[in-house]
């Protein structure tokens, strides 16, 4: 399987000219960032979190997209609404498991979510990721866990048993599904100075997700699009402050021979 | 009527010499940005939704921005409270309905904010100005309803109704009382690919009010510095993040020449 | 007693080598903002407010910051457990009492917070330091408690019944303990229109604590470097706007030859 730069900037085009609504619950810190994040590859965001609306947020949206990094009950609650609601009405789900491991409640949170529905994507680091995994028997240490091999090991694991795909985002990037693995290289360390831009990755998972009915597919052109924009930005940054600003100018500019000639796509 | 660029410009410099304090009870995605917005236009942004203390802020503020974006219940109950004190006060209400029409929670709760009290502008584009209005015999679709033409009609009766002042906003802003409408030909099509733009409006309109008297006159005013800081922002912006950059910018550095050179009113 | 450029260095170069992970119950308005300065200066920032997991976030951190900025119910009752537990635990707590005197609600609970705990650093403006003193017998009007002379005053003695260091921040920073006082005159006046820079200013404190054991010295070194990373922002910037970005570049660029060129540090 290959995916093409081409392809990629295929569905860069059908979220500018089809809009698709991505609607999110998302924590306080990237409320803003996200937004700004769709508007410019050209999805329309909408924010809601009361138990009284999402579900019929979730009736005019294309894509639902799940983030916990700042949680409480109510808005627990909400997720699980919303979360139903769509898989009801048949959107992609994409989860973004922020600090599952951290504590108890993310851990617990995050596995309930997992559990209640089938999900579409999941989208975390390596240690959220190993975190979703509720192996018992399992004695393995922390650190041995967090590694990228463990965690591409755990993430089949669980796209397995919860038929989602799992990607592992990092310093490379690991979508994984029962039956494959696709590795993406593009992406700047400089974007780990910017809060929030795995939040980003996950909204843009969302908008891909959207337009783009393979998961895998979908999440392979997210993930790519946003690390060659990184890539983009950090060349004319002067810091993650700048950065911030020129990732969203890149968004909104990016062209197919941008993606040419940067995609680093292994199988 | 007329609204010039220096009776325009001379708002400007009593916001700037006055610093009135503009009480937000907004939405958690523009916080950040309506905070900076009223900072770079020279007022004194307070955010604050408690039960306990919104009457007390609403006491030592000299207007309201009301701001439905992110709705829960606890809010909504701050919000008729803020908005009771502030009208028992006489300092001026700006209701920004956002999504109205999209969710029936967002649309029961604008209305119940109109008939509640008597407020003082209301911002919003065509579709959630339509939805304002609570017409059981109309039986048009949303399509016709949604077309500025309609809006506009829609905007006149509300106005009339609720003695408040209506701002339809888009790719043109019209001004709208009983008796008359104004049209703001400013503003820049990149403006709609930062989130919360519309809400910095609706929070500038609070602004305005803060230190122009006639309510109408505000609006035509906040509108058309909006607009025209907007073009300045577009025409230095490499794309949307740093049009969010520069538009702060430009509000700080807005000068009456730049307004009368780009200034453009129809009555 | 002296702070050199050279100290204040060797504890940036311990935040970025350490990143400390600073534990933030702040504000909605100034959350993407505050992580990403943390971010920017090497710490690694966490926001988490639910009372399920405030605890176990507190004991994961080396330091944790409190900021009243929108205040709520459940939020207070979490800022009480994490407190409790990070002073259990040993790590530093920095209060940031925005707002306090504007309403009964912040004032109140600004003050619970400080008799409950002894607490690290309290960082305010001058009177939101006054409004934490709570004297009966005092009979001074409003103008003159908020003048420098008054709150640095007020603060020595919050500062010897509370066991804490105070920083009262303005045009000029004055760190103050029951012994001595420390201003520092760096910072510019472009600061004051961006919105939650001294939000950031106490979360600096948060990062710097985790580092310098002594809180007076800790407080001294985020002051400072907060204000010369201003500063240098300044130079750049076009306004508020790109300040705001510029001042990221710069906390993150930050050299020790920066600090030596810029310091103004009195005893």
């Amino acid at each position: 399987m290959k995916v093409t730069a081409a392809e990629i900037y295929k569905s860069v085009e059908l979220i500018r000219s089809q809009s698709p609504v991505v609607h999110n619950i998302t924590n306080y810190v990237v409320m803003n960032s996200t937004a700004n994040a769709l508007l410019a590859i050209g999805a329309s965001p909408v924010m809601a979190h009361a138990q009284e609306e999402v579900e019929e947020m979730v009736n005019i949206s294309s894509a639902l997209v799940i983030n916990i990094g700042t949680l409480s009950e109510h808005w627990i609650s909400s997720m699980f609404k919303a979360v139903s609601q769509a898989i009801k009405k048949g959107i992609p789900v994409i989860l973004d498991p922020v600090g599952a491991g951290a504590t108890a409640y993310r851990t617990k949170t995050a596995r309930e979510l997992i559990n209640s529905e089938s999900l579409t994507i999941i989208r975390g680091n390596a240690s959220e990721i190993v975190a979703l995994y509720d192996d018992k028997s399992k004695t393995r240490g922390v650190d041995s866990a967090s590694s990228s091999d463990a965690a591409i090991e755990i993430a089949q694991k669980l796209s397995e048993i919860h038929k989602c795909i799992i990607c592992v985002s990092g310093a490379n990037d690991y979508i994984v599904s029962k039956e494959k693995i696709m590795k993406i290289k593009n992406g700047h360390p400089l974007m780990t100075k910017v809060t929030g831009l795995g939040c980003t990755a996950s909204a843009l998972c969302g908008a891909f997700a959207a337009v783009e009915k393979k998961p895998f597919t979908a999440t392979v052109k997210a993930m790519a699009v946003m690390g060659i924009a990184g890539e983009m930005a950090a060349a004319v940054a002067a810091g993650p402050g700048s950065l911030q600003a020129s990732f969203l100018d890149c968004l909104y500019c990016i062209t197919e021979d941008d993606i040419k000639q940067r995609l680093k796509i292994e199988d």
